[in-house]
């Protein structure tokens, strides 16, 4: 009983069609805008409510009254997909169908990627918007070209030191074709910005690189028009307007002026609605716009429902690996009173909060900036203190790759954490999909790296990081938590290089790791013993990047057909290195070796979906065993 | 007949010993560390005057009048290493004898490194400074320590994002224990700042960042002493000094303020003087330094001289792949209208000069910025055009990681391309030799590496990426000159994951790339078979993240020997795909393996030392595989 409503192509075109003034027809248009965005982010059930509606006047505004011949427009944040798409569609720039395959594969990404039609720019980690415009922009004087180019960036991306960086030459050049609009709604992922790091003086600082300066009420049409007005008359600069916005404007109660008193997060940065929130935002959404479209004459709005597809939750029992880490880094903490939490603006997500809370002096909140975060990691660990940093796999890895190389080279002793590792979830799309993290970090002397498949092997991990390894550590998390059919043996113990085999199997041996990998492989294990009477020893093997030769040799033993599972590409992944290894044991015999992982950039979908689609899923990959 | 001359410690200790006014003290200290600094690097061969000069009356007045218990002063900017170790040496905080060891085994690094006494910190690609300095403000406030961070940034350094990125936190937390001083002297690696990437108004930059600003003459004393006292006085917020200097200050010809009108490049950024000019010089240093010697009543200086060191030219014809890559890169250029070509502040190091004076138009100088340059190069490719990216491969790689994959993740053709790459130069230090650069970037999909063997093989790589290969292509340049003992046959051609056989030989089989491991494996079959009647067959595989099975299968053939030879670290290199290629054959009998190459971050020294160090020369690999 949970229903869902979304806004007909029809409904957006009587609109569009209607001799209304601008600011009228826009308005009501983002009203019915932020209906579809709405429905979409419930039936995907995931996606941010909060900054798709800060952002949707500037949307709108732009695609009905600002975008000529040559124009473009882009959104750096990409958060705000969901609303973009919606405006999008409304506009008829983008199929309408696609309402309904938000996050799933073939529809439209978590994050925007050019594949999407209307889309110019892939969206990865933050601060690369004026970057792009440059480029854009040269391109375009290259070829003789005239286009405006309009790109959204996000308040809490202007912690990233790529996006200062990029400002400098297009004042130098004089780049007027750029006008950057800034979402600011004053929150970030996690709380306040003003909490997170403050930005400071804005305005000084984009005046001093040389930008043109406007401030305006992003959520009001009038002031935006107004705004955008004033910087097309800009000549020899480029221009930044900062757009004062309320992160879930539009809906009274996501509002972030409604925050209560006292009440440090957010709840609509992302994620689905529950069904009464739903319901009620939807409901104040219609009645705002049948009323805004009575007060022009025009009929009310014609209302699809359909009912919620029902997610069927897992049978057995869940694990929940990031919750298990925030417990054993309170524990680790408690214990060690040199070590020190780094976070980047992710401490939810990467489980701080238990830490964060019980050790305030010992938590450092860096803010979207991992480069410096990292960099302050090392210095902290010369100075005796020992660092846990963390941020997403997908951007602790790439963003922070010099860095920590340069900790490295000094030799002290960092523990890395990058948790979102992997394949799944697969809604976010590939920006977030942390399947190169093993292979950027491969390189890095002196860096022992590990992935535990269930939430007894985290604290396992993490201990060992803590108190056994001397040197730095790469801890990866799956985040999503996941049904393991699996259970470690209770005398289980971390050696370096060495697995545990989970199932025994004479006919062929397969390596994995962490839970997603484990539990497929295990499941596929059992499914090929019953249906097909072949024996697969599965091995969790935690170790990304260090093998023991000895072991690896009585683990394979007579065993000639070896598979590698990766949950990441299978460039530069643990298959790689265990397939090394293999060349190594010098077997005096034919042993098959397979890899199986990812060989592309991975699409965007339904966790489930995703992992069929990739054959990595348990009857993937009993299917792939059997063809041999 | 190459005098060189050195201060001996006596006279630095008479100096310091003497009962004189501080600036004037500090400033006959001053051209005495000129002196030996001078004398550094001309014995080294190579190091930067430049900066060290810019530079030198600000490490004099910190070391010899500022510093208390607890504080601590580090460079983040590195290449004005020697200057700095001349003051550490001559105040003592450095063992005297390392004077003559700059840039050697067991030395000096190129760039500073904890390893030595008296550096605290690191360098890296530019930009982690005040990162740094916050973390060992934070540990230091966590343990109840007191004490001063001075850190020495460079101007062009302020170009890096991460610098803007890490003054946040630090006005946001009141780090008053944080004074930087920028040694303004306005030229970076190749010319004016203001003509690579224009730094606009720097004071309403800190300043709107909330730092507290100072503006001085980083060449006077009195100017120096003055601000340094002033930001004493500063409570609650971290301040920067703007020394601005005179890069080369101290020796008049070397001056920036003498380049002659109409001349674009400072001659004395980076290698060594030549005799003549390293004669004048340090007369003029002994001159002044008598002079004012003479002003309070002591003793002229006691000068060393010793006969520099002769470097034996190699016998062989040298090979210049920098120089014939610019060639190439001028060829293509004709003939491909749409391909631009992006710097990062080393164009005349990464051979760019001859397209930049003939196509000015489709050059874009991007200053220390790599990861802004990396994502316009997307946009740009987008927009039809065919970017080709420079920078050294130590800084391309880890820094503009994320940046390359979302290029990659938009499926546009870029060409990047990489030079100094490998162990070699070994003079700079870990922070130049690029020996992770494969690794880094391995899990790009679609995107081809290469790296050329020789002078020819290098139009060949660049013609492979612009007209042959569909996708991204990373190109691997050695930059040092080095002697090619062999020759590719006039038939080769470039055929995706398969290389060419150099010699015959059926005891054992090696596999490498780049001019310099393929010619240290060349000389090595040479010697092989001549002294031991053993049989290596050499095969050059510019190919660094493909492998053709079946061409890897007929080059084994029957032998049961197989080695990889790289140029960079074991872990991630082609060695290891080498070795996973091995596997993936599944061959029938006992083949042995065997990867050579660095498992460590590499020491730094002269080219031959090192090569011979990590047994990676001819003779040592003649050893290495008759150990078997």
């Amino acid at each position: 009983m949970c229903p869902l409503y979304y806004i007909r192509k029809e409904d957006f075109t009587r609109i569009l069609d209607a001799e209304l003034p601008s600011i009228k027809q826009t308005q009501i248009f983002s009203v019915l805008a932020r209906i579809n965005t709405l429905y979409m982010i419930a039936r995907a059930g995931s996606g941010h409510i909060g900054s798709s509606f800060s952002s949707m006047e500037i949307f709108a505004w732009v695609y009905l009254n600002v975008l000529r011949e040559g124009d473009v427009f882009f959104s750096s944040k990409g958060h705000d997909a969901p609303g973009l798409y919606s405006v999008l569609i409304g506009r008829g720039l983008l199929e309408y169908e696609n309402i309904h395959k938000l996050r799933r594969l073939g529809g439209l990404p978590g994050h925007p990627d050019i594949g999407t039609p209307g889309i110019v720019a892939n969206t990865g980690s933050l601060g690369m918007g004026v970057s792009k415009a440059k480029g854009m922009v040269l391109a375009n004087q290259l070829d003789g070209r005239q286009g405006q180019v309009y790109m959204l960036a996000g308040d809490g991306e202007l912690q990233e030191g790529q996006f200062w960086e990029s400002l400098l030459s297009a004042a130098n050049r004089k780049l007027d074709q750029i006008t950057v609009i800034v979402d600011h709604n004053k929150i970030q992922s996690d709380t306040w910005i003003k909490d997170v790091s403050d930005l400071g003086d804005l305005e000084s600082k984009f005046k001093s690189y040389g930008w043109h300066f406007q401030r305006c009420n992003g959520n009001s049409l009038e002031s935006l028009e107004k705004a955008i007005n004033v910087a097309k008359t800009i000549k020899g600069k480029p221009q930044v307007i900062l757009a004062d916005t309320v992160k879930g404007c539009g809906v009274s109660f996501m509002e972030s002026t409604s925050i209560p008193e006292g009440e440090v997060f957010y709840k609509y940065h992302s994620g689905a609605p529950s069904p009464e929130q739903y319901e009620s935002a939807t409901k104040e959404l219609i009645n705002k716009a049948d009323a805004l479209l009575k007060e022009v004459g025009m009929q009310p709005l014609n209302i699809t429902m359909v009912e919620r597809e029902v997610v069927v939750a897992p049978k057995g029992k869940v694990q929940k690996l990031i919750a298990a880490y925030e417990k054993a880094l309170l524990e680790v903490g408690s214990r060690r009173t040199n070590l020190v939490v780094q976070d980047a603006d992710l401490m939810i997500d990467c489980g701080l909060l238990s830490f964060k809370n019980s050790y305030p002096q010992r938590f450092f909140e860096c803010g979207i900036a991992e480069q410096d975060m990292i960099s302050q990691a090392g210095a902290l660990a010369l100075k005796g203190k020992l660092p846990v940093s963390h941020s997403f796999a997908c951007f602790l890895a790439p963003r922070a790759n010099e860095q920590i190389y340069n900790n490295a080279s000094e030799k002290s002793k960092c523990i890395y954490v990058g948790s979102l590792a992997g394949l799944l979830p697969a809604g976010p799309g590939h920006s977030h999909q942390s399947v190169r993290d093993i292979s950027a970090l491969r390189g890095m002397p002196g860096l022992l790296m590990l992935e535990p498949c269930c939430e007894k092997e985290v604290a396992m991990v993490l201990d060992y990081a803590v108190d056994t390894n001397p040197n730095s550590t790469y801890i990866r998390l799956v985040s999503i938590p996941y049904e393991i059919p699996f259970v470690l043996p209770s005398d289980y113990g971390l050696k370096e290089g060495e697995g545990i085999c989970l199932t025994e199997g004479h006919d062929a041996v397969i390596f994995a790791y962490g839970p997603v990998m484990v539990s497929e492989a295990y499941k596929a294990a059992k499914i090929l013993e019953s249906d097909h009477g072949f024996g697969l020893k599965v091995v969790n093997l935690p170790w990304l990047n260090a093998v023991n030769l000895e072991w690896l040799d009585a683990t394979i033993g007579s065993i000639n057909e070896v598979y590698a599972l990766d949950n990441h590409l299978l460039s530069g992944g643990q298959g790689e290195i265990i397939g090394n290894a293999i060349a190594r044991l010098a077997l005096p015999r034919k042993v098959d070796f397979v890899q199986f992982g990812l060989t592309e950039i991975p699409e965007c979908g339904q966790n489930q979906e995703i992992l069929m689609y990739y054959r990595l899923d348990s009857v993937g990959l009993v299917s792939r065993i059997l063809e041999g």
